[in-house]
């Protein structure tokens, strides 16, 4: 049940692929020299390895409960959460104008990717609260900030994101929680939230509940709703605790996975109504809270990554143990079944997929660092197109990844992987969630096509791609037989994606609903595109370092071999999605409902 | 909760892609009339969605547990097997002789569907019963035929297979069991047994062990295990049942799914000796158990394409029902989101995924029937040689395939898929079973590879590509934009398979590591494209009666669609495929331990 951080790994990629030198060099990211990120990962590591790691299959196992209101977490959560706080984890990307770490947000990503390996149910704890600090950082008055910021940021309080109700998931057109002005600056909310992450627990002495609601004036629709902070304490002027909000929890989720992650349904109001103020202005809280789930789409990205990762390791450990079958080259005796092509296929796809993932989203993580502290202000808003370009595929194909790699995580374990002792199960269940929270992937690939493709007639995507084509033109340089493969798949998925984009860009308003049928594996193939266009950088890289003779030439050896593998496993499957997206929508919309 | 059989697809599918008529006029078949199966048919689809489907959840919530010895399955399960065997279900496709109704396998497939699909854990009791009994048709004496025969198939015993130890799972060379004759003619048998599937339950009066062990002077691997029948209670020489033997079930497994149905650790002779009998000679058990094996593996294939089939269902009716956001061609409200693009899209793909497959299974079924029937030897051997071909590939590809439609399935749920209430997460949970047991996707890929493949140098896979070329030749005959586009898919797919069987063939000797490491992905290959080309003969079909104007247009409209849809999203991946197996051995393999 262990877990070992792959540092290695992180700092190949944070170095040479994302650019941490670079990011080094923004004003303001001074502190991230190369010697404290190092000893940030490491001590993260350490401390998400000891504490977190073990705390993950004992929350499986005893869940979290409900009882006359109030959640009991897992043994020994609430005390891990202490430390967690009081270590400054919280508050690594956070200003340190209250209490946080000020780091970039490259080198909060693999610490985000430590605590979700280690346990996914516990780090959403931390995620959520993340959220609730961006969106209060830019949108909270200066006394909001004054009163939550701190204690959110040193892990004191913690926050939650109110957006589902029963008639209103996907759709937040529906929102029907209601908010009254009570004349005194403050509103009295009332409604019913459901699938509200640690809407209820005693790992804080507060809960700061970011919440949609509608004022009675307002517009209907996604124009009519503004965002309330709810706390479920009511603070005092001079910080202390106050009185009981009227927001409770009513009971929580009997789940698939990520069963000590409580996941509340909230009523607020029942008892004359749950004291909120509003943040910014009202009618635009569905702006705030995209601030809040941009950051927290990006951290379910990682989350997909880190249970692969899990998954992996887990799956690499069985492999090495069990001794099963002779070796097909001829052996005296059984041997351990990762000398069996098949299973070395399966340990292989999980451990390319989940390196390309990291890399591609390390990298969106760098490019909102320089969105957000270039000098330059082109290059701020050129990083700002990229990194709102890859929010969605960093979150939709890391995660439908994450199933792929966590279900074959238990096929390698065979029958043993089907006992829930085991532990190869809970990765598969816990994983099932990423796809769906925080968007959907069809969400996500709506965003995709919508927001970040056809509004800028492919611009932002096909820049990324001319740069995936000089990667190529790199590749075809170098001598060798792997790199030549690698190229020959990167070239193919190249063209698919750029074929794609520019079916997207130019029907996007005569045949809606033909582009939206291939949404999703429009962020698939981009996914592995550019994913696999990173794993072609490593490879580059690796190339370079082989043949100066620096460093660990087992590691480069492996990077090739991992990249290699990417482009024919994974990579050659774009021009077969490719033609489901240019040539498949005929299709899907064809069945009337009746047929079904 | 509700299943509702799929009969008008069913009889589709025997009728014009299986030959179910052809299959009548064999020798042996004549019973099956089109009357009499559809009358067994519907009958079979009342009891299972009546009887079987409403505790399938109960199940779920309730499995089997253990007690001293005993083992308690789920409350209405005891009645319901009772039921099912005095209805006659357990004997549809055994020997009138020995009470069975003696219908071909062709007949016996969707009764065996619809019981899978209606409950996954109970079905398991009669799937393993099924090949026990033709084990014993096939192996054992006329003695056992008469002991344990009739009890059978009358569902008043039940059967097991008992393989796997804990040192032996897919590699049977490693079993340790002992049988040591005592001059009567028994064995006493000694041993642990794993994962033995109703090894222990209260539904029938005895369990009639079938297990693999070796005897004192047998020789070491797989040519030293005998095969033997050991009663839960000895049977005596008028037919009551006698003591109770020592075989015993120390304990059950907590398991991801299929919950209600009992996995034993049987412990054999632990207070002196189970007794058993020799089936058929000494050293030839896993010839015997392959009889078994064969039956039940197809059988597991048919449990792929029966979860789908329901989880398909589960979610047409979520999706029928779910409102939630506009119509994206505009609407006044928001609509019920099987108007969604991307919902369409996911309901389409387990659709034409799980109709794939079944008429793929049902297709093989009836080789199996012309196999055993046919009044020409030839015909016999080349329906034979179909037969096993597929077996491999309808198992491990319909497993594989629902593992897929399963998540899709709760995908299309949102958020409420991920609440167990909900049910759909447990079909996903469910399913991951069926890659594994009866041998593993790899398992069944090198059987493919080695046995089935390389053995003929490709023969019976090429002989099966050049009856999807002629479907592509009809296909090219006729003038319609969907059938032109199935025909493109099938034509690149059934290349790209060629390619494939002659990469195996070719380099099975010189590079077995470089074939093996593609054999899992071979398998998936062949499973898309022998199903797409099922689709597409059911398309030509479909397009024959409406241009005659013959039946229910909109189900043939239907069919045409989803065999387009099949062509275009799950056949378009067949050339990314091949490259993975025909190009991308040199990644697989390249690591070397130590850097995992």
């Amino acid at each position: 049940m262990s877990y070992v951080a792959p540092l290695k790994d992180m700092l190949f990629v944070m170095n040479e692929l994302a650019g941490l030198s670079a990011v080094n060099a923004l004003p303001g990211c001074e502190d991230a020299t190369p010697e404290t990120v190092e000893a940030v990962l490491e001590e993260n590591a350490k401390f998400t390895s000891e504490v977190i790691a073990p705390l993950n299959w004992a929350g499986d196992q005893a869940p979290s409960y409900w009882k006359e209101g109030s959640v009991f977490t897992t043994k020994g959560f609430k005390e891990a959460f202490k430390m967690y706080g009081e270590a400054g984890w919280q508050g690594v990307q956070h200003p340190t104008d209250f209490g946080g770490q000020g780091l970039p947000k490259l080198v909060a990503t693999p610490c985000i990717e430590m605590l979700n390996s280690a346990n996914l149910s516990f780090a959403l704890c931390p995620l959520l609260t993340d959220g609730a600090i961006e969106a209060l950082l830019t949108a909270g008055s200066d006394a909001q900030k004054a009163i939550y910021l701190e204690n959110l940021i040193t892990g004191k309080w913690t926050g939650t994101m109110n957006l589902t109700e029963p008639q209103a998931g996907s759709d937040l057109a529906m929102v029907r929680t209601r908010a009254v002005p009570q004349g005194d600056g403050t509103y009295k909310v009332f409604g019913t939230k459901i699938f509200i992450t640690y809407g209820e627990h005693d790992m804080a002495e507060n809960i700061v509940h970011l919440v949609l609601a509608r004022t009675p004036d307002a517009p209907e629709g996604v124009k009519g709703i503004s965002l309330f902070i709810v706390p479920k304490f009511m603070v005092n002027a001079d910080g202390t605790l106050g009185a009981r909000n009227d927001a409770h929890c009513v009971s929580i989720e009997h789940k698939l996975g990520i069963k000590a992650s409580p996941t509340a349904v909230l009523q607020f109001g029942d008892n004359g109504g749950a004291i909120g103020t509003l943040v910014g202005e009202e009618n635009r809280g569905l702006e705030y809270m995209f601030i809040m789930m941009n950051a927290a789409r990006f951290a379910v990205g990682m989350q997909g990554v880190a249970v692969a990762e899990r998954a992996y390791q887990k799956a690499v450990s069985y492999a090495k143990d069990r001794v099963q079958s002779r070796d097909l080259a001829g052996s005296a005796g059984p041997v351990t079944i990762i000398h069996h092509p098949d299973v070395r296929r399966m340990l292989m796809s999980m451990r390319a997929q989940t390196e390309g993932a990291r890399a591609l989203a390390y990298v969106a993580a760098a490019a909102s660092d320089a969105a957000h502290h270039h000098a330059d202000e082109a290059t701020r808003k050129a990083n700002q197109a990229c990194y709102e370009y890859l929010v969605p595929i960093v979150k939709g194909w890391s995660t439908e990844m994450s199933l792929d790699v966590t279900s074959t995580g238990v096929q390698v374990h065979g029958g043993m992987g089907f006992i829930e002792e085991t532990g190869a199960a809970q990765h598969y269940r816990d994983a099932k969630i990423l796809t769906i929270y925080e968007g959907t992937t069809a969400i996500q690939a709506n965003d995709l096509v919508g927001r970040k493709t056809a509004r800028d007639g492919g611009a932002t995507a096909k820049a990324l791609i001319a740069q995936v084509r000089k990667t190529e033109a790199e590749l075809a340089a170098v001598q060798s037989a792997d790199l030549a493969a690698i190229q020959r798949q990167l070239a193919a998925g190249s063209q698919a994606l750029e074929d794609v984009v520019t079916y997207v860009a130019a029907n996007f308003k005569a045949d809606i609903k033909g582009v939206f049928s291939g949404s999703v594996p429009y962020l698939k193939l981009a996914g592995i595109v550019l994913g696999g266009w990173q794993m072609a950088r490593a490879a580059l890289i690796a190339q370079q370092k082989l043949q100066a003779g620096d460093g660990d030439a087992k590691f480069y050896q492996a990077k090739i071999a991992t990249a290699r593998f990417f482009a024919d496993h994974i990579l050659s499957a774009a021009s077969g999605i490719r033609t489901s997206i240019v040539e498949g929508s005929a299709g899907v919309m064809a069945i009337p409902e009746d047929q079904f």
